[in-house]
């Protein structure tokens, strides 16, 4: 940690403790972080260093009231985890910068820790360092870094004309659980697995590696904003257009409740976000060699990379619709 | 940058651009942050990668009012460096985290982007990705990737009982500038040496690295919160304690204009924030072997290291009183 104020010494043991015994045997291999003024970081030879870092923000990516402190820990490190699973590497260690009101320094803060705690095995990506400070809101910035094989990064910007573009697991999971968490706000049931989706995303880390070690995808992102968002960024940056087929996109199954509205499956999935799936275009030839299941988690060809210079759908009816983005956008309006 | 949302596009590219055409030659070469999920960092053979992360956060590290949007983008980039020079390491790259009001991302923007660029070139530090977001307030975070000579790192646990302790530069500077800027809030001159120093630190990399390759430190760190709070965390991090001799700390040089308080400048130097001077120990036999001035910064041989447990501080009547912690602690009271 950077800076050590004397109160804030003991909140920095709570958070070099939650580390665990196993993350500060490795840490001292791998980082001097917490307690000095950096963390050093030994890459593997051969690899490639990957950096990333991701804002999680209370009142704009959670709610005090409504998010489980446990899901606020696991998620802020998860989603910084999936863009180095999107490219194709696997997490190593990550810095915290944590901004909390002094009433959060108790309770709220063990329970989040835990949760953080948990990524961090799950993920095994170790806690090496960071910065805290006071805040009235509670301000979290998460720094992952990860490693790759040099050379095997999967890029956005490889996809070619004619590569079938995949996903991974199935689309609006996460933004369904948000709306029955928002409906059910006392009620909830963290089993349900559309609530876990929401509140403990789990990146496709070892997705990603596998495809990139084999160099079976040409490009790859994850989806953190919903298709409709997303797909027009890797085709922008492979300067390519998209044919999606509408019926191909892997819906939510219909949960048992819901409220009274009707629900619009294919909406959810072009639009909802924080799902943290893969979308990756591998070419035609390698098709043979992507199974219909990754480790329990389905892979679907939902469309071909296309000359074109933007992406568009095929609906059921057959006709053809841009894809336009419905995702969440902080700056507009 | 991990997520664009449309209209945020725009904001990216200023950002991007900012970075200036010698960086994006280079950012293609060692990252391939901006427009992907990540940024891809090589750090050299023989090296490790030291990593730090700092907030930089409206009210509580900058006010919008009083600080120059341009000092803002250039001293979120040079504290953390800060802290990379602090382990005699040189920085390489960094990720930037900002939230913004809509309202600031015009001329605002662009001015803080200018004093980014400034500091980017200065500090040979390359933007290579982040994280964008809109807020009520400016929030920003800055992780910097530097690398250091493997096994070459000056950590904080490192100082023995006998060896030299020194600073660099005049301590107390900033933390008068600050008050200098407080007082005359609108007629400030940013040529006043005080101001500069408050608004645009110089983090202390090139002395760090001398320091570190030569293996004359013993132990390092940076001051970003005063010497009575800092000198305590490197005798805790080293087990040992220190004697400080009062009348040897390097003071500032008493302003033509100040208000109307008499001035303290020991208290200044003892208790003054954001110098980030380096603070370093070396063995007695190396003191003939670092000189005065390093590049026209003064080093400055302001006591030793002891076997005690804390640090103390010998006064001009040649009593010893301890070295009580009289910095800025957010989590106090």
């Amino acid at each position: 940690m950077s800076r050590q104020y004397p109160d804030e010494i003991s909140l920095l043991k709570k958070i070099a403790q939650a580390a665990g015994p196993q993350a500060e045997k490795e840490l001292r291999i791998l980082a001097r972080g917490i307690g000095d003024d950096a963390a050093l970081f030994k890459p593997r030879l051969g690899h490639e260093t990957i950096l990333t870092c991701d804002w999680f923000l209370e009142g704009t990516h959670f709610l005090r009231d409504m998010h489980p402190p446990d899901a606020v820990g696991w998620k802020c490190l998860a989603r910084a985890v999936s863009d180095v699973a999107a490219m194709g590497g696997m997490p190593r260690c990550f810095l915290l910068s944590l901004a909390l009101p002094k009433s959060h320094t108790g309770p709220w803060l063990d329970l989040f820790l835990r949760g953080l705690r948990r990524a961090s095995r799950k993920l095994q990506c170790v806690l090496a360092g960071g910065d805290t400070t006071r805040r009235q809101e509670i301000l979290i910035n998460v720094t992952v870094a990860g490693e790759v094989c040099s050379g095997h990064a999967v890029l956005r910007s490889g996809a070619r004309a004619s590569d079938v573009l995949y996903v991974s697991g199935r689309l609006g999971e996460a933004e369904l659980g948000l709306q029955l968490l928002r409906q059910y706000r006392r009620i909830v049931s963290e089993k349900n697995p559309l609530i876990r989706k929401h509140l403990y995303p789990e990146p496709r880390v070892a997705l990603g590696e596998w495809l990139a070690k084999r160099g079976l995808a040409t490009a790859m992102m994850d989806l953190s904003d919903g298709l409709s968002s997303e797909l027009p960024r890797l085709c922008a940056a492979s300067g390519v257009g998209a044919r999606v087929e509408g019926a191909k996109i892997p819906l939510v199954k219909k949960p048992a409740v819901h409220g009274k509205q009707a629900l619009d499956l294919l909406q959810l999935a072009l639009h909802g976000g924080d799902d943290y799936e893969l979308l990756f275009t591998a070419p035609r030839r390698f098709t043979n060699r992507i199974p219909r299941r990754f480790r329990g988690i389905p892979l679907t060809a939902i469309g071909e990379i296309t000359r074109g210079q933007r992406p568009v759908m095929i609906r059921a009816d057959g006709r053809e619709q841009p894809l336009i983005p419905g995702g969440w956008d902080p700056f507009r309006g």
